[in-house]
């Protein structure tokens, strides 16, 4: 047994560990929890033994980033490798089957919000680097981290760090693990994410709730004013609906169509078990995977207006809101498509209310040639740990971060991933599948090996 | 000063602890106050002098009815008076300036939830009653009172009761104190009600939670499908587009629309101060008072689903609910439009999600005829105790229990309302006019003399 093979139980517990801070970047009252969970990943980093792990503060109230490295390797790349210790909130808190901070292993699987969704992928890169300095007493490249907690609540502090170009974050390739594998025993590299631009859509009636009783058929109803404005942003057949938002979206190249189409896939297995839907939907005429992962989309993710307890209250509310985002892809732009967005809620506005569509974060499109060393390397890394061909996909999800390291800091990401298509990501019972834990440390410190070369 | 002048303080302090019993019908865990509010009104007409007055027990969780009755005026007619003790819930409760269940008198209004729906309105029969059987000893009429406590719910139970035609309910008009003067100062007699079908609204989309980044482009997204079919039940311009909905609607007389349009009016005030709205909205070319007391509504009261809280959550929804209900005019049936209902929501709903429309509760519509003794001598007593010609109006509002009366006990409600239109009904800040309040208690009484002639 290897160093690996023989701290598996140690791995695990780590990471337990790990997981049981709530570090939900989106909730205030969490605050706490996410320095206590940057915290964790620098103690992590210096048992590693890395030679510099600390805090990077931000300012105000931001999340702390953590940064660490190991530069004992002149004449032989730099490696960054980034990730977040923030998470989702957990809810709907009902539908857990084991509580959201509590991990718990069922089966081949570890059960906690941020097992798969970042946390389990970060520990995969700081026990891959803690393997090889424990048994070879030094890395084969050079390797620094850079791990933020703002992930899920737009990055806006990372970016802006980043973007001062500091020199301690010079590298020859960013290595981002935070997205998933094809399919279990696929490896898979990830070379295109969608961008997005999450939106806040508030709509105003009267100043104060009506009887509906009195004034139906004469006052303004919030609540279907806000549902018009939706529909009027994408039509039944799943066609966005904004005047524009196509015209930039590259559409993918014939090699690339040809590659998704030879995919292993079921479709109904997809659709029935790892998504529980009855059928799939989406703009017509346009294949599966090319909607997911290279067409842009408008999604609701939120709604409240008026009366929602139990029973019934007869009232025309004077408000609602609404959680929207956009998806974008290569060659759509964050600002360009604010604009579109913005003229269509104007322009689909009924009479007697008003509408304020808000931009709460935003993440640019990223696309990757995967003709690189950097990405050749892992794609024989993950081939030997898994013993397949290692496939090119993309994915739907935007980690915003990479359009801003290609952009700054001149670099490529390579996005290995280690998630699995079911592991709910962002809903209840997100789960790690642990073979993929284990390998995915195996492989990361083989990828290292490999450009050490 | 005669016994109602003299008494305006007792009955304001009266008013008062009426109003501090938060009997919220529709919250199950405000049952104990239910039967507190209950209980006062019994001894409240006790004390007043009534022969018998106790709470008649319906089934299972039902909330008691409030039965009183006095009949020592043999050959007269016999008065039914109807209210109900219970009120809606008070959210948004950070909307009121004072808190709703802790009653205070600002200017010469009084502010609490169920100010004047419909406490104050209750209060003003039984202290009428008190007042007469004080001074005089006796009624001029014979009386009896039944109280509900679920008219904000259905009055599922009341109805019934009252369809079993109980012998104590006899009786050859009903008073029924729960609707407004179309002006101050101008006092009112309600002719016509609408009725009402309230629905809750449940659309699945996937069995769990989705993340759009992966799914966005390929899964149901039922805050989509829901706002999709809450569209398709009426057009941008405020048409019902639910087939076959308004083949039954009985337009108002030329004389009733006359009688309308040379009502005291200012829709600037009204639209602007009253409703606190930009512009009106409705069917075009339909008059205000005609759309809002004699067409059908479809109202949207509340919508939930998603995520809704602080921040970014990049989720697509498993489901979503919304609370719908439908106002009908005479001579539309309840089972007749939920019929057309769920034909509609059922053709609108969209691939991939499945949706339910669930009836919660629901009255039927009712238009009395003026030109009767009982409406008469209530047109006389208001004009003597206001000193201004009774108008005739309807109200948009639904009592159900006015439509049950005329069928199972085959009386004529009469609608002597003492509410204004600023009373925020439903509303927070609910209050109810003091001089309306004072001089409700003298007109009632002098109605009940009248009547006795």
């Amino acid at each position: 047994m290897n160093y690996y093979e023989q701290h598996q139980a140690d791995f695990l517990e780590g990471l337990k560990t790990f997981l049981r801070i709530p570090s939900i970047s989106t909730l205030s009252e969490n605050k706490p929890d996410m320095r206590r969970a940057a915290e964790f990943a620098v103690n992590e980093l210096r048992a590693a033994g890395m030679t510099v792990a600390e805090l990077i503060e931000g300012e105000g109230e931001s999340n702390p980033l953590v940064y660490a490295e190991w530069l004992g390797a002149p004449g032989k790349p730099t490696i960054l490798f980034y990730g977040h210790y923030d998470v989702q909130p957990p809810d709907p808190l009902d539908e857990w089957k084991s509580p959201p901070f509590e991990p718990e292993v069922r089966g081949d699987n570890i059960y906690a919000r941020g097992a798969c969704d970042d946390k389990g992928q970060v520990y995969i890169q700081i026990k891959a680097v803690e393997g090889l300095l424990k048994t070879a007493g030094k890395l084969p490249v050079n390797v620094k981290f850079l791990l933020e907690g703002e992930e899920e609540t737009g990055g806006e502090h990372i970016e802006a760090y980043v973007k001062t170009r500091p020199p301690r974050l010079k590298a020859d390739a960013a290595v981002v693990c935070d997205t998933e594998m094809f399919a279990p025993e696929l490896p898979t590299i990830c070379v295109g994410l969608r961008g997005m631009v999450y939106y806040e859509l508030f709509v105003q009636g009267a100043d104060h709730d009506l009887h509906s009783g009195v004034y139906g058929g004469a006052a303004p109803n919030p609540i279907l004013a806000i549902a018009e404005i939706l529909c009027a942003l994408k039509d039944r057949a799943g066609r966005i609906q904004v005047p524009g938002f196509y015209d930039s979206v590259e559409p993918p190249s014939a090699k690339e169509r040809a590659a998704w189409a030879s995919l292993p896939f079921d479709e109904k297995e997809y659709t029935e078990k790892e998504m529980g839907a009855k059928e799939l939907v989406g703009e017509p005429g346009v294949p599966l995977f090319e909607r997911v992962w290279a067409r842009p989309t408008v999604e609701i993710h939120g709604i409240r207006g008026g009366f929602t307890g139990e029973g019934a209250k007869t009232v025309i509310p004077a408000r609602a809101v609404a959680k929207i985002s956009t998806r974008l892809v290569a060659s759509q732009t964050v600002d360009a498509s604010v604009k579109l967005m913005q003229a269509a809620v104007k322009a689909a506005c009924p009479r007697g209310v008003t509408a304020e569509l808000k931009v709460l974060h935003a993440g640019e499109p990223s696309l990757t040639n995967p003709d690189n060393p950097f990405i050749h390397a892992a794609a024989e890394a993950l081939k030997e740990t898994f013993g397949k061909e290692t496939v090119y996909i993309r994915s739907g999800g935007s980690i915003p971060i990479v359009g801003v390291f290609d952009r700054y800091l001149g670099i490529p990401s390579v996005m290995m991933g280690f998630g699995l298509p079911d592991d709910n990501l962002h809903a209840p019972n997100e789960k790690f599948h642990l073979p993929n834990f284990y390998r995915g440390i195996q492989a990361v410190a083989r990828y290292l090996e490999i450009l050490g070369r």
